[in-house]
């Protein structure tokens, strides 16, 4: 992306409104916390690792004014900024790793003056850009081995340049081996309810000059058994220690459809999405969201008025499913209990 | 369907604008062969069965007006009329089926008057409906063994009433359970890009008073998993010998879910669905439709201007993945090349 996703301009955040694209591109100012959790909880910024850096901004956002007196009213402010931030969206864990890292930067430095403190927060929210930054083209360096002359690659909702301030994960990998002059081609998963594959992923890989063809979610079989697929790459929201990994719903979807088809199936997503704290992905928590998003999705009521709806946000691929997962550290491999924790310990 | 989603009135065709369901409930007339023909092809008039009565009826409307001096010329015209009917939609053998049943059935009374001709079609375009409307009640009872008391069923598409001039193909397995008193919940897939099932699946349960909750295509997977799902039954637009069945785009893919969670997947469709001619589902076409249906398919462009689109409406789930085909001539088991023969010749 040449234009940053989320960035801190004077005092204020500034994202794009991902929800009016690809129609208008706008980018807007979030000058207070509410509209930092608005903008999570509506996606006006989503994919994992832009909503930890929308976290960590949007903690330096919340405390940017704070008259504390000392450290411990300090914190007692800064405590009540993440918990409130911490609740506009459960499953991606990269949203609670920046808060907590926020959490303790802030407690490293506690004897500090607050003025200090301030600085010390923005500058360690403008790290997590850079890493960022160069965790997406990490990513894409370790994925593109993964790819072949030629390949045609499926992938599902949008993690790309629009949910990480710069190449994306999943996109990364595509992005990386264009840039390599691989010839490849997409096609892209229009992702319902929300539709982030054809607004989002379409919209990028076209102005990268990447050959891509949407799909509506439920063709993918079809196009796998049409031959028409070498392999599948998705993002993840959160990756248990065993390689379980949630991701947007029907993700778990596509990696059946894959093993079905003997094609490979790869989650690209950064270390920071790891969660060793869960065993399994048993345990990830499933946000569910409103109806409406299905039944009216497009300004338009589509569904029976009162008609029962069920909207899981994410699912959870088991690792069995999965054939590589690409991180930033490098590729891991099966079994994930051991490669996983390998690649954050070398 | 106590209102006929397609009947004969007074020299026109009468039939539900599908396209406007379930905003708008609204009978529209066809009174010549250009707007049948266009009804079929918008989809105003949809699902196999009720393809074929329209082309039936279609036909009758294409020939009423004929000044025709003999059968000869009668004759000529009558297969312009069905040569022109028959490039309304590729996939469906039921809309191949009821045409070429016409004009058997016109040679078969090729002595006749032509104004005795006219009336002979039109009955018997009236008795395929007749037909139909106890194919469905068949096709009800017979699948009405296959449920248990408290199941929880996936449908895709629409194969109800408004696929048919009834009870439907697999929505009557579920009316008919459900009026023999057994207590069952269905999940219905919305079916992109056109939503047959929120627009008319889900309104056709709720109008019968049945629990159905809407769910998005690529939800079911994880629907399956949690444990939600008994069996699967859907429809179908064309069958062949081996009992490969071409169905809504999407279908392959709940077999495929069906499968790896190991849960029943029933086929419902009546015996003219059963194509004979083809060993295989390998040569059934396929009809790609516009893109606009996928980038603008609710009155607002939700994808970027001039992005490719592939949009197959069917694809082909392999004998392989049915449990059974539900017909109005009993259930046939695997395997089809014998079962279904069977049912046919018994």
């Amino acid at each position: 992306m040449s234009i940053a996703t989320i960035e801190w301009v004077d005092g204020r955040i500034r994202l794009i409104d991902q929800t009016l694209l690809p129609n208008e591109f706008k980018q807007i100012y979030c000058d207070n916390l509410e509209a930092v959790w608005e903008s999570i909880k509506l996606l006006r910024v989503r994919g994992a690792p832009a909503i930890g850096i929308a976290a960590a901004l949007g903690t330096v956002l919340g405390v940017w004014k704070s008259r504390a007196a000392n450290y411990a009213e300090f914190s007692d402010e800064l405590r009540k900024v993440t918990d409130y931030l911490a609740t506009s969206r459960p499953t991606a864990v990269n949203l609670f790793w920046a808060l907590n890292r926020m959490i303790m930067t802030a407690e490293k430095h506690q004897h500090a003056s607050i003025s200090q403190l301030k600085k010390v927060l923005l500058d360690e929210a403008l790290a997590i850009i850079e890493e960022d930054r160069a965790m997406c083209r990490a990513i894409g360096k370790h994925g593109l081995q993964l790819l072949n002359e030629g390949d045609t690659i499926l992938t599902h909702c949008n993690a790309g340049g629009l949910a990480t301030s710069d190449y994306g994960t999943a996109l990364a990998v595509m992005f990386t081996a264009h840039e390599a002059g691989k010839n490849i081609s997409v096609y892209a998963d229009e992702t319902r309810p929300l539709l982030q594959g054809s607004r989002l992923t379409a919209w990028e890989l076209m102005q990268a000059g990447i050959d891509v063809t949407l799909i509506c979610d439920n063709m993918a079989a079809q196009v796998m058994k049409e031959g028409k697929i070498q392999c599948a790459v998705v993002g993840a929201d959160r990756i248990a220690a065993n390689g379980d990994a949630a991701n947007k719903i029907g993700t778990y979807n596509v990696a059946i459809l894959a093993q079905a088809h003997e094609i490979p199936f790869y989650v690209a997503a950064p270390t920071s999405t790891l969660d060793f704290s869960l065993d399994t992905g048993d345990r990830i928590p499933i946000e569910e969201r409103a109806a409406e998003e299905i039944t009216e999705g497009f300004g338009k009521r589509t569904a029976p008025d009162g008609v029962k709806v069920y909207s899981p946000a994410f699912d959870v691929t088991p690792a069995s499913l999965i054939t590589a997962i690409i991180t930033d550290k490098g590729i891991a491999l099966p079994p994930y209990t051991v490669s996983l924790r390998g690649l954050v310990t070398a």
